[in-house]
């Protein structure tokens, strides 16, 4: 019997080695509420007695804002735990996995650990430096230029955007991202909604469009001294944060006090919003990752020599591989 | 026993399955030369016999420019024919496996056909159109600017640019790609090199380097009637033709007339030679195909807002995914 506690398939083939039965999942759901574990554990019930963990993460064995998860382990008499990777976290760093062995658990570490870094990535970055996890998006057509879009059913659920709106805890966009459009709100089932952070820079005053639904998602506007925010009765309740100059290291802040790890900035909507936060960001060294859409679109922009592309072009069967540290795109008129 | 002929590895998978022995195999290197199943059968001699041969395309069954390769499939009595794709030549359409058939010998056909259609794009597109299959190639960054560069290594055998080079006919360069730097070479053990073809468009007069060791590729100058080429000594033997006016009809004609079924366009070197024939091209619906290399660059650009990307930014672990119709990139600063 196993349990398992990933937000990703990370340990999928390990569990198809083993040919076990799931007995109970949980996901670490943001700071300062609980571990995976407890979830997973609280998922098991029973169940938990003799079978095999599987963690992404070493467990914790120190009291922060939850309990330690290595006594929890114990306490559901779980045989064995696979750990992904040791903890960077220099108060876990490998006191859990003794704390398990001392309890007489096997403990195997270093499983599929590449993997387990990249899906622990924004923790691991912000228990190093003590910063957020910062990644840039954008989409582009084909011949590079930036476009406003997002592909097909990529915000449906099971789509990347809607995964990464899970992943992130807070999400950056611009002022005219806030119209029903670029609502963003993640469709995976349960999900965990991110903090939409709005540049309000472009403007004078700002129109805000209706408040969706979904009441999981809140959002933080925030505008530098010389914007006046005109805010309807539907949008009293969202918090606006006045900067006396727009800059991101000041929304990291925010976002680090609010025990928020990750963040990313979609440049979509009114782009110029992001132009003095991207140059400080470039400048500070404070992007982390990039992810790109490449549409199969053509002929969207005015460079040269590529001006001449016919707008809007379609490109069929567009395909991608590795080639060392370069990409190969392929695409079909 | 087997024999294979096919250009790439189309039809491994099917060898794999027979636990075969590769007795022969044999290429088309232009048109107007043996097709490749009389270079297989040359290559297996007396082990023809009772082989299975695998072939991309259809055989062909008329006296064309050479005998037909039906008559040396019976002759050299092998025993089975696996066909990828049947040939969209009218004049061959399903002839070949009607005569195999008839000669007693079994055929298999629509074996890997998708496959087989890619690795025979530029033939069928020529048979149904009369022109020339012609592909764009560039270089881009991440932020979508137009490089000059290729990424390291893809110019060495087995890299995708030197396979490229073979499998073109012709390679259209700008004046400037005339370079060593940039002199076009297949590094493919036995490789047939492509028609250079060289844009003599931007000024009113050309310096040519000296010519390579290779002779084995060819050069023709294109120019329209302003432009004075200055051939040095060693670069007398080089073809050159004066258009009127620089355009691509023009030059896929000369394509044509030699024999050459696919064209590549590589934007590299003065880009502004190729402005008005990407203009022609799109207008007139002459390219088919795309290739972009996307290097794990950011920051050559001055494109707002990402002007703001520092220049010459490296990526680091660029990787890329299908996505329905578009590609996702994710790379890490």
């Amino acid at each position: 019997m196993v349990i398992v506690w990933s937000m990703s398939g990370v340990l999928e083939n390990q569990l198809r080695r083993m040919d076990g039965k799931i007995v109970g999942e949980g996901f670490h759901p943001k700071a300062g509420q609980p571990h995976a574990e407890v979830f997973a554990l609280r998922d098991a019930g029973d169940l938990a007695a003799n079978a095999t963990a599987f963690v992404s993460l070493e467990p914790c064995n120190h009291y922060g804002r939850t309990p330690p998860c290595t006594e929890a382990l114990i306490k559901a008499k779980v045989k064995k735990v696979v750990v992904g990777m040791v903890d960077p976290n220099p108060i876990v760093a490998s006191t859990g996995v003794s704390r398990l062995r001392d309890a007489g658990i096997e403990v195997i570490t270093g499983v599929e650990e590449e993997l387990c870094r990249k899906l622990n990535e924004a923790y691991i970055h912000q228990m190093l430096t003590g910063k957020p996890f910062v990644t840039l998006r954008y989409s582009l057509s084909v011949d590079g230029d930036l476009l406003d879009q997002l592909g097909a059913e990529v915000m449906e659920s099971g789509g990347y955007y809607s995964q990464l709106l899970q992943e992130y805890d807070a999400v950056v966009v611009s002022s005219f991202s806030l119209s029903t459009k670029y609502f963003l709100s993640s469709k995976e089932p349960g999900a965990k909604q991110p903090l939409q952070i709005v540049l309000a820079k472009s403007s004078g005053s700002l129109q805000l469009p209706t408040v969706s639904n979904d009441t999981s998602s809140r959002t933080i506007i925030f505008s530098n001294k010389e914007i006046t925010l005109e805010l309807e009765a539907s949008q009293k309740g969202i918090e606006t944060i006045v900067l006396d100059r727009m800059n991101l290291a000041a929304i990291l802040e925010h976002c680090k006090h609010q025990g928020l790890c990750s963040v990313m900035l979609d440049l979509r909507g009114n782009t110029a919003d992001f132009a003095e936060i991207l140059q400080e960001g470039f400048e500070q060294n404070l992007f982390q990752k990039i992810i790109v859409e490449v549409l199969p679109i053509l002929g969207a922009s005015n460079k040269d020599p590529l001006k001449y592309m016919q707008q809007n072009r379609r490109l069929r069967n567009l395909t991608s591989r590795t080639l060392g540290e370069s990409i190969l795109l392929e695409g079909y008129f």
